[in-house]
Protein backbone atom coordinates (compact mmCIF):
# COMPACT_ATOMS: atom_id res chain seq x y z
CA UNK A 1 0.00 0.00 0.00
CA UNK A 2 1.25 3.37 -1.13
CA UNK A 3 0.98 6.16 1.71
CA UNK A 4 -0.67 9.65 0.27
CA UNK A 5 2.16 12.14 -0.70
CA UNK A 6 2.26 15.15 1.61
CA UNK A 7 1.38 18.47 -0.35
CA UNK A 8 4.19 20.67 -0.67
CA UNK A 9 3.65 24.00 0.67
CA UNK A 10 6.30 26.51 -0.13
CA UNK A 11 6.03 29.59 1.92
CA UNK A 12 8.42 32.52 2.70
CA UNK A 13 7.83 33.77 6.67
CA UNK A 14 7.64 37.49 5.82
CA UNK A 15 4.57 36.57 3.56
CA UNK A 16 1.14 37.22 5.41
CA UNK A 17 -0.75 35.41 2.40
CA UNK A 18 1.71 32.40 3.05
CA UNK A 19 0.06 32.33 7.01
CA UNK A 20 -3.47 32.70 5.73
CA UNK A 21 -1.96 29.49 2.97
CA UNK A 22 -0.81 27.43 5.73
CA UNK A 23 -4.09 27.97 7.88
CA UNK A 24 -6.51 27.17 5.40
CA UNK A 25 -3.98 24.28 4.31
CA UNK A 26 -4.73 22.66 7.54
CA UNK A 27 -8.08 21.61 7.58
CA UNK A 28 -7.86 20.34 3.94
CA UNK A 29 -4.79 18.28 4.07
CA UNK A 30 -6.13 16.61 6.97
CA UNK A 31 -9.33 15.42 5.26
CA UNK A 32 -7.82 13.91 2.90
CA UNK A 33 -5.57 12.19 4.98
CA UNK A 34 -2.43 14.34 3.56
CA UNK A 35 0.33 15.74 5.61
CA UNK A 36 1.96 19.16 4.61
CA UNK A 37 5.50 19.44 4.26
CA UNK A 38 6.85 23.18 4.58
CA UNK A 39 9.45 23.93 2.52
CA UNK A 40 10.79 27.81 2.73
CA UNK A 41 11.97 30.05 0.30
CA UNK A 42 12.85 33.80 -0.02
CA UNK A 43 10.53 36.36 -1.50
CA UNK A 44 13.51 38.46 -2.01
CA UNK A 45 15.23 35.91 -4.33
CA UNK A 46 12.48 35.06 -5.99
CA UNK A 47 10.40 37.88 -6.69
CA UNK A 48 13.61 40.66 -6.80
CA UNK A 49 16.60 38.84 -8.03
CA UNK A 50 15.04 36.31 -10.18
CA UNK A 51 12.06 37.73 -11.64
CA UNK A 52 13.47 41.12 -11.77
CA UNK A 53 10.48 43.09 -9.98
CA UNK A 54 10.36 45.22 -7.20
CA UNK A 55 8.55 44.12 -3.95
CA UNK A 56 4.73 44.11 -3.97
CA UNK A 57 4.94 47.52 -1.46
CA UNK A 58 6.13 49.26 -3.41
CA UNK A 59 4.64 48.76 -6.70
CA UNK A 60 2.01 51.21 -8.08
CA UNK A 61 -1.64 50.32 -7.80
CA UNK A 62 -0.67 46.72 -6.73
CA UNK A 63 0.54 47.99 -3.46
CA UNK A 64 -2.40 49.54 -2.43
CA UNK A 65 -4.26 47.17 -3.46
CA UNK A 66 -2.59 44.29 -1.48
CA UNK A 67 -2.37 46.21 1.50
CA UNK A 68 -6.20 46.57 1.46
CA UNK A 69 -6.98 43.45 1.10
CA UNK A 70 -5.10 41.95 4.12
CA UNK A 71 -7.16 42.52 6.34
CA UNK A 72 -10.20 41.75 4.77
CA UNK A 73 -8.74 38.05 3.80
CA UNK A 74 -7.78 37.57 7.20
CA UNK A 75 -10.72 38.36 8.24
CA UNK A 76 -12.62 36.16 5.78
CA UNK A 77 -11.02 33.59 7.74
CA UNK A 78 -11.85 34.46 11.09
CA UNK A 79 -8.30 35.57 11.94
CA UNK A 80 -7.49 38.55 13.80
CA UNK A 81 -5.28 41.11 11.60
CA UNK A 82 -3.19 42.67 13.91
CA UNK A 83 0.72 42.65 12.94
CA UNK A 84 3.62 44.89 14.31
CA UNK A 85 3.88 48.52 13.95
CA UNK A 86 6.81 48.01 11.62
CA UNK A 87 4.64 45.16 9.50
CA UNK A 88 7.43 43.95 7.91
CA UNK A 89 9.27 40.88 8.94
CA UNK A 90 13.13 40.18 8.47
CA UNK A 91 13.18 37.13 6.72
CA UNK A 92 16.26 35.53 6.84
CA UNK A 93 16.35 33.94 10.87
CA UNK A 94 12.51 33.02 10.91
CA UNK A 95 13.01 30.80 7.09
CA UNK A 96 16.62 29.47 8.72
CA UNK A 97 14.65 28.22 11.95
CA UNK A 98 11.99 26.34 10.22
CA UNK A 99 14.65 25.22 7.62
CA UNK A 100 16.21 23.62 11.27
CA UNK A 101 12.93 22.29 12.29
CA UNK A 102 11.95 20.18 9.49
CA UNK A 103 14.92 18.64 9.02
CA UNK A 104 13.93 17.31 12.75
CA UNK A 105 10.42 17.08 12.08
CA UNK A 106 8.04 18.13 9.20
CA UNK A 107 5.46 18.16 11.74
CA UNK A 108 6.77 20.15 14.31
CA UNK A 109 8.00 22.47 11.62
CA UNK A 110 4.25 23.12 10.35
CA UNK A 111 3.30 23.51 13.72
CA UNK A 112 6.18 26.65 14.56
CA UNK A 113 5.32 28.35 10.81
CA UNK A 114 1.73 28.44 12.16
CA UNK A 115 2.66 29.60 16.06
CA UNK A 116 5.48 32.30 13.87
CA UNK A 117 2.60 33.74 11.89
CA UNK A 118 0.02 34.24 14.34
CA UNK A 119 2.36 35.95 16.22
CA UNK A 120 3.47 38.34 13.97
CA UNK A 121 0.04 38.92 12.17
CA UNK A 122 -2.53 38.14 14.78
CA UNK A 123 -0.47 39.13 18.26
CA UNK A 124 1.41 42.01 17.01
CA UNK A 125 4.60 40.47 18.23
CA UNK A 126 7.57 40.78 15.52
CA UNK A 127 9.05 37.96 14.58
CA UNK A 128 12.24 38.77 13.08
CA UNK A 129 14.50 38.13 15.78
CA UNK A 130 16.12 34.99 16.93
CA UNK A 131 15.06 35.67 20.65
CA UNK A 132 11.57 36.40 19.46
CA UNK A 133 11.60 32.98 17.75
CA UNK A 134 12.68 31.01 20.55
CA UNK A 135 9.63 32.73 22.50
CA UNK A 136 6.89 31.35 20.09
CA UNK A 137 9.18 28.29 19.91
CA UNK A 138 9.11 27.06 23.19
CA UNK A 139 5.44 26.61 23.99
CA UNK A 140 5.76 23.69 21.28
CA UNK A 141 8.47 22.42 23.31
CA UNK A 142 11.78 23.35 21.20
CA UNK A 143 14.67 24.86 23.35
CA UNK A 144 14.94 28.39 22.48
CA UNK A 145 18.68 28.39 22.78
CA UNK A 146 19.19 25.74 20.82
CA UNK A 147 17.20 27.74 17.78
CA UNK A 148 19.21 30.87 18.47
CA UNK A 149 22.05 28.75 17.92
CA UNK A 150 20.52 27.06 14.67
CA UNK A 151 20.03 30.20 12.74
CA UNK A 152 23.65 31.00 12.97
CA UNK A 153 24.93 27.80 11.73
CA UNK A 154 26.65 27.80 8.59
CA UNK A 155 24.96 24.42 7.47
CA UNK A 156 21.62 25.83 8.57
CA UNK A 157 21.79 28.96 6.57
CA UNK A 158 23.60 26.45 3.74
CA UNK A 159 19.85 24.66 3.76
CA UNK A 160 17.73 27.26 3.53
CA UNK A 161 19.77 28.64 0.37
CA UNK A 162 19.17 24.96 -0.85
CA UNK A 163 15.35 25.03 -0.24
CA UNK A 164 15.94 28.08 -2.20
CA UNK A 165 17.42 27.01 -5.13
CA UNK A 166 14.62 24.11 -5.42
CA UNK A 167 12.32 26.25 -5.05
CA UNK A 168 13.17 27.99 -8.10
CA UNK A 169 13.73 25.36 -10.43
CA UNK A 170 10.47 23.76 -9.23
CA UNK A 171 9.03 27.04 -11.12
CA UNK A 172 8.38 28.86 -7.31
CA UNK A 173 8.15 32.29 -7.11
CA UNK A 174 5.29 33.52 -4.63
CA UNK A 175 3.96 33.04 -1.79
CA UNK A 176 2.52 30.61 -0.75
CA UNK A 177 2.52 27.59 -3.22
CA UNK A 178 0.98 24.19 -3.14
CA UNK A 179 2.27 21.16 -5.08
CA UNK A 180 -0.63 18.77 -4.88
CA UNK A 181 0.87 15.61 -6.78
CA UNK A 182 3.12 17.68 -9.12
CA UNK A 183 0.69 20.42 -9.48
CA UNK A 184 0.94 23.40 -8.21
CA UNK A 185 -1.06 26.20 -7.13
CA UNK A 186 0.01 29.78 -6.26
CA UNK A 187 -1.94 31.88 -3.84
CA UNK A 188 -3.94 31.40 -0.80
CA UNK A 189 -6.98 32.10 -2.96
CA UNK A 190 -6.09 29.21 -4.47
CA UNK A 191 -7.51 26.82 -1.76
CA UNK A 192 -10.48 25.94 -3.63
CA UNK A 193 -8.12 24.84 -6.33
CA UNK A 194 -6.04 22.81 -4.14
CA UNK A 195 -9.13 21.52 -2.56
CA UNK A 196 -10.73 20.13 -6.08
CA UNK A 197 -7.87 18.51 -7.11
CA UNK A 198 -7.40 16.31 -4.32
CA UNK A 199 -11.12 15.71 -4.31
CA UNK A 200 -11.38 14.89 -8.25
CA UNK A 201 -7.56 13.46 -8.58
CA UNK A 202 -6.92 16.30 -11.32
CA UNK A 203 -9.38 17.58 -13.71
CA UNK B 1 -36.55 52.23 -3.82
CA UNK B 2 -33.15 51.81 -4.90
CA UNK B 3 -31.86 50.29 -7.29
CA UNK B 4 -28.45 48.15 -6.74
CA UNK B 5 -26.00 49.35 -8.20
CA UNK B 6 -24.12 47.26 -11.38
CA UNK B 7 -20.66 44.96 -10.63
CA UNK B 8 -17.95 46.90 -12.61
CA UNK B 9 -16.38 44.41 -14.60
CA UNK B 10 -12.88 46.07 -15.34
CA UNK B 11 -11.04 44.02 -17.70
CA UNK B 12 -8.92 44.45 -20.94
CA UNK B 13 -10.50 41.69 -23.74
CA UNK B 14 -6.76 40.98 -24.33
CA UNK B 15 -6.79 38.68 -20.71
CA UNK B 16 -7.67 35.06 -21.35
CA UNK B 17 -8.24 35.16 -17.43
CA UNK B 18 -10.39 38.54 -17.92
CA UNK B 19 -12.14 36.09 -19.76
CA UNK B 20 -12.72 33.40 -17.40
CA UNK B 21 -13.68 36.47 -14.71
CA UNK B 22 -16.88 37.74 -16.84
CA UNK B 23 -18.25 34.18 -17.65
CA UNK B 24 -18.17 33.65 -14.01
CA UNK B 25 -19.55 36.85 -13.21
CA UNK B 26 -22.98 36.14 -14.80
CA UNK B 27 -24.27 33.51 -12.96
CA UNK B 28 -23.71 35.48 -10.15
CA UNK B 29 -24.61 38.77 -11.12
CA UNK B 30 -27.83 37.44 -12.11
CA UNK B 31 -28.18 35.64 -8.97
CA UNK B 32 -27.82 38.61 -6.87
CA UNK B 33 -30.14 40.93 -8.82
CA UNK B 34 -27.25 42.55 -10.44
CA UNK B 35 -26.40 43.92 -13.72
CA UNK B 36 -22.80 43.81 -14.89
CA UNK B 37 -20.96 47.17 -16.40
CA UNK B 38 -17.74 46.06 -18.11
CA UNK B 39 -15.48 48.80 -18.81
CA UNK B 40 -12.94 47.83 -21.08
CA UNK B 41 -9.11 49.33 -19.60
CA UNK B 42 -5.45 48.49 -21.37
CA UNK B 43 -2.92 46.08 -19.26
CA UNK B 44 -0.19 47.36 -21.30
CA UNK B 45 -0.87 50.88 -20.08
CA UNK B 46 -1.34 49.46 -16.26
CA UNK B 47 1.12 47.27 -16.05
CA UNK B 48 4.08 48.07 -18.52
CA UNK B 49 3.47 52.21 -17.73
CA UNK B 50 2.02 52.66 -14.18
CA UNK B 51 3.69 49.81 -12.92
CA UNK B 52 6.80 49.06 -14.76
CA UNK B 53 6.73 45.43 -14.83
CA UNK B 54 6.99 43.18 -18.00
CA UNK B 55 4.09 41.61 -19.77
CA UNK B 56 3.33 38.09 -17.44
CA UNK B 57 4.60 36.12 -20.43
CA UNK B 58 7.90 37.64 -20.66
CA UNK B 59 8.43 37.34 -16.82
CA UNK B 60 10.47 34.66 -15.18
CA UNK B 61 8.64 31.61 -13.07
CA UNK B 62 5.45 33.73 -13.54
CA UNK B 63 5.63 33.53 -17.06
CA UNK B 64 5.60 29.85 -17.49
CA UNK B 65 3.06 29.19 -14.39
CA UNK B 66 0.59 31.57 -16.34
CA UNK B 67 0.67 29.83 -19.16
CA UNK B 68 0.72 26.02 -17.66
CA UNK B 69 -2.26 27.92 -15.37
CA UNK B 70 -4.69 28.88 -18.48
CA UNK B 71 -5.50 25.45 -19.61
CA UNK B 72 -6.22 24.35 -16.69
CA UNK B 73 -8.45 27.26 -15.33
CA UNK B 74 -10.62 26.97 -18.57
CA UNK B 75 -11.04 23.17 -17.82
CA UNK B 76 -12.19 24.27 -14.40
CA UNK B 77 -15.04 26.11 -15.35
CA UNK B 78 -16.14 23.82 -18.19
CA UNK B 79 -14.64 25.84 -20.75
CA UNK B 80 -12.71 24.53 -23.95
CA UNK B 81 -9.18 26.03 -24.27
CA UNK B 82 -8.23 26.81 -28.14
CA UNK B 83 -6.55 29.68 -28.65
CA UNK B 84 -5.70 30.77 -32.34
CA UNK B 85 -1.39 29.73 -32.72
CA UNK B 86 -0.83 33.12 -32.40
CA UNK B 87 -2.27 33.07 -28.91
CA UNK B 88 -1.53 37.25 -28.45
CA UNK B 89 -4.85 39.36 -29.18
CA UNK B 90 -4.04 43.20 -30.38
CA UNK B 91 -5.78 45.44 -27.76
CA UNK B 92 -6.43 48.25 -29.43
CA UNK B 93 -10.12 47.26 -32.23
CA UNK B 94 -11.07 45.06 -29.43
CA UNK B 95 -11.02 47.42 -26.53
CA UNK B 96 -12.34 50.20 -28.15
CA UNK B 97 -15.51 48.33 -30.02
CA UNK B 98 -16.49 47.53 -26.16
CA UNK B 99 -16.13 51.28 -25.22
CA UNK B 100 -18.42 52.02 -28.30
CA UNK B 101 -20.98 49.58 -27.66
CA UNK B 102 -21.25 49.93 -24.06
CA UNK B 103 -21.99 53.64 -24.74
CA UNK B 104 -25.11 52.72 -26.77
CA UNK B 105 -26.08 49.17 -24.56
CA UNK B 106 -24.22 48.19 -21.48
CA UNK B 107 -25.90 44.50 -21.67
CA UNK B 108 -25.00 44.16 -24.79
CA UNK B 109 -21.30 45.01 -24.62
CA UNK B 110 -21.30 42.50 -22.14
CA UNK B 111 -22.70 39.65 -24.43
CA UNK B 112 -20.09 41.29 -27.12
CA UNK B 113 -17.35 40.81 -24.50
CA UNK B 114 -18.10 37.26 -23.81
CA UNK B 115 -18.79 36.31 -27.76
CA UNK B 116 -15.22 37.95 -28.76
CA UNK B 117 -13.42 35.88 -25.50
CA UNK B 118 -15.39 32.96 -26.56
CA UNK B 119 -14.15 33.46 -30.16
CA UNK B 120 -10.82 33.81 -29.30
CA UNK B 121 -9.85 31.92 -26.80
CA UNK B 122 -12.40 28.74 -27.34
CA UNK B 123 -12.67 28.55 -31.10
CA UNK B 124 -9.22 29.68 -32.00
CA UNK B 125 -10.79 32.73 -34.21
CA UNK B 126 -7.94 35.12 -34.01
CA UNK B 127 -9.78 38.74 -32.29
CA UNK B 128 -7.22 41.22 -33.02
CA UNK B 129 -8.75 43.08 -35.49
CA UNK B 130 -11.74 45.18 -36.66
CA UNK B 131 -12.75 42.72 -39.44
CA UNK B 132 -12.75 39.49 -36.98
CA UNK B 133 -14.52 41.88 -34.49
CA UNK B 134 -17.46 42.32 -37.19
CA UNK B 135 -18.07 38.77 -37.78
CA UNK B 136 -18.55 38.08 -34.02
CA UNK B 137 -20.72 41.33 -33.63
CA UNK B 138 -23.40 40.65 -36.18
CA UNK B 139 -25.36 37.58 -34.94
CA UNK B 140 -25.89 39.93 -31.87
CA UNK B 141 -27.93 42.20 -33.99
CA UNK B 142 -24.67 44.73 -34.47
CA UNK B 143 -24.08 45.93 -37.67
CA UNK B 144 -20.63 44.94 -38.94
CA UNK B 145 -19.61 47.82 -40.93
CA UNK B 146 -20.50 50.50 -37.98
CA UNK B 147 -18.13 48.46 -35.50
CA UNK B 148 -15.48 48.36 -38.10
CA UNK B 149 -15.99 52.46 -38.65
CA UNK B 150 -16.55 52.72 -35.24
CA UNK B 151 -13.09 51.66 -34.17
CA UNK B 152 -11.56 54.39 -36.37
CA UNK B 153 -13.41 57.16 -34.61
CA UNK B 154 -11.16 59.72 -32.47
CA UNK B 155 -14.03 60.36 -30.21
CA UNK B 156 -14.39 56.02 -29.87
CA UNK B 157 -10.51 56.32 -29.26
CA UNK B 158 -10.62 58.56 -26.76
CA UNK B 159 -13.03 56.93 -24.57
CA UNK B 160 -11.34 53.91 -24.68
CA UNK B 161 -8.45 56.40 -23.66
CA UNK B 162 -10.81 57.80 -20.70
CA UNK B 163 -11.71 54.21 -19.31
CA UNK B 164 -7.87 53.48 -18.87
CA UNK B 165 -7.52 56.75 -17.04
CA UNK B 166 -10.52 56.00 -14.92
CA UNK B 167 -9.17 52.38 -14.40
CA UNK B 168 -6.01 53.40 -12.92
CA UNK B 169 -8.13 56.59 -11.28
CA UNK B 170 -9.99 53.86 -9.39
CA UNK B 171 -6.49 51.27 -8.47
CA UNK B 172 -7.23 48.88 -10.89
CA UNK B 173 -4.20 47.01 -12.47
CA UNK B 174 -4.91 44.25 -13.17
CA UNK B 175 -8.00 41.73 -15.13
CA UNK B 176 -10.20 40.98 -13.93
CA UNK B 177 -11.17 43.34 -11.51
CA UNK B 178 -14.48 43.61 -9.89
CA UNK B 179 -16.02 46.63 -8.25
CA UNK B 180 -18.68 45.16 -6.04
CA UNK B 181 -20.29 48.69 -4.04
CA UNK B 182 -17.04 49.84 -3.70
CA UNK B 183 -14.74 46.96 -2.78
CA UNK B 184 -12.63 45.86 -5.49
CA UNK B 185 -11.03 42.09 -6.33
CA UNK B 186 -9.05 41.62 -8.82
CA UNK B 187 -8.22 37.78 -10.09
CA UNK B 188 -10.73 35.35 -11.64
CA UNK B 189 -9.69 33.47 -8.14
CA UNK B 190 -11.64 35.45 -6.19
CA UNK B 191 -14.78 35.55 -7.20
CA UNK B 192 -15.93 33.20 -4.80
CA UNK B 193 -15.31 36.61 -2.31
CA UNK B 194 -17.38 38.63 -4.86
CA UNK B 195 -19.79 36.10 -4.14
CA UNK B 196 -19.32 36.13 -0.44
CA UNK B 197 -19.27 39.91 -0.27
CA UNK B 198 -22.33 40.06 -2.03
CA UNK B 199 -24.28 37.79 -0.35
CA UNK B 200 -23.31 39.12 3.53
CA UNK B 201 -22.76 42.74 2.56
CA UNK B 202 -19.10 42.99 3.44
CA UNK B 203 -17.44 41.33 6.25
Amino acid sequence: MSMAEPIVLYTDLISPFGYLGAVGLGPIAEKHGRTIDWRPFLLGVTVMQVMGLPPVPETPLKGPYALADQPRCFRLMGLEHNPPPERAMQPLAPNRALAWLRERDPALAVRFGLAVGRAHWSEGRNMSTPQALAEVAEPLGIKGPELIAAVQEPEVKAKLKSHVDAAIARGVFGAPTFDVDGELFWGHDRLYMVERWLETGGW
